[in-house]
């Protein structure tokens, strides 16, 4: 039997190169968008809502929802929260519905929305996610949102992350797919790597969001799927309980 | 004072997202327009003018052009011949003007008409690009022509080898540029890096271009370095000289 593919997209702009409409489109922004969705689900969050606009984002505020994100990683006046994953602990997010807009991240979702399905990874949720795609048996995109279209080093690392971990199952192509895993075996082989490289390591530093960076590069914290579904994510792990 | 900045564009789609404006974009097809246009200056063309339609690039056959180029890697009937750089060498060349259209050489050409200089690079000018690049002293973006809009491993690679020869006069800014970087240093520490992982590989055995990609390869073969001026590419030293 053939092995479906593993793809990584290195810019949501050259999703339209590939073909989503027959696979899983992992949305991925490590910093800190998908990893922080990740958090509110493991923390009880029963649905988060990825907005485009501030506007219609503060529209949710009335409905009950906890009104969340940031633009250029600031978080947005009038906003419950940023978009920090330790936002996203706490007895608030038990139970709480969310809305949620960030500057790449929910970009993402909708810009993907032909594909045959959403989800949502980060190192936080890897292990779940990788037992999630087995199971799938279908092509799968793994798309790094970067940094307003750009490339960025922790989304493709994480892409390669994932095609090495999926590789003994799915088959990895296109040369992007190969370039994400070259950079990861880097990484690992050089702890610093991240530090040292990351061009918005500088922004980083002036956000004051170190430990928000170690946070999201940690592996497996969290055992969820969030999938997104009749316009909002929802993690597919609870629903099939 | 400051020094400029070299950035790896690693897709066509993506050089919006930077300031080609201000900047030199060096043009990279490694397999193989940008070789065979270095190869073919090398040889005594004295003009190349790169063309997008192969309806456009026959109608120079009646000008004395010889006309050159390739779809999806095979040579265009009618054309006096296609893109290896085998083809332009020898007496033929000598003295000639060239018209030429590929798949993605001559297209990033012209999506980069903005930019403040164009000018053409492959392993085979690489010292002899390196110190004209010094020579100007401003911003300098690579562009990875890549396959059909997509990253490919040996025009990202030679984005990184250069970033990496000019870094102690330029600064290498944007995570795609680290990216890059990281990627032709694996490539130095496994030669056979290549051979295992492109993606093309499969289709340069099925055109039996195995001697042209280990031709496109080597470094420094030829002093040449092609710029585009009033819609053709001349050799920038043979005009200084």
């Amino acid at each position: 039997m053939q092995k479906p593919r593993v793809i990584v997209c290195p810019s949501p702009l050259l999703l339209k190169t590939l073909p989503i409409k027959e696979s899983i489109v992992v949305v991925v922004d490590i910093l800190r968008a998908t990893t922080s969705m990740c958090v509110a689900f493991a923390h009880g969050a029963t649905e988060i809502v990825p907005v485009e606009t501030i506007e219609e984002c503060l529209q949710y505020k009335s409905r009950g929802y906890i009104v969340a994100g940031e633009r250029n990683g600031v978080k947005v006046v009038g906003f419950d929260m940023g978009n920090s994953p330790f936002s996203f602990m706490g007895e608030h997010i038990k139970g709480a519905k969310i809305a949620m807009t960030t500057t790449n991240g929910t970009k993402c979702i909708h810009a993907s929305r032909n594909a045959a399905q959403i989800v949502v990874g980060a190192f936080v949720n890897m292990s779940s996610l990788i037992d999630y795609l087995k199971a799938q048996n279908r092509d799968v995109i793994v798309l790094a949102a970067g940094w307003k279209d750009k490339m960025n080093l922790e989304d493709t690392a994480f892409g390669g992350a994932l095609a090495i971990a999926l590789e003994p199952y799915f088959k990895p192509t296109e040369d992007a797919t190969r370039i994400a895993m070259t950079l990861y075996e880097a990484m690992l082989k050089d702890k610093r790597f991240y530090l040292r490289n990351a061009t918005q390591y500088e922004q980083i530093k002036g956000l004051d969001i170190v430990e928000d960076v170690k946070y999201c590069l940690k592996k497996d914290l969290h055992q969820v799927v969030p999938i997104y579904t009749e316009g909002r994510l929802v993690d597919i792990l609870k629903q099939e309980a």
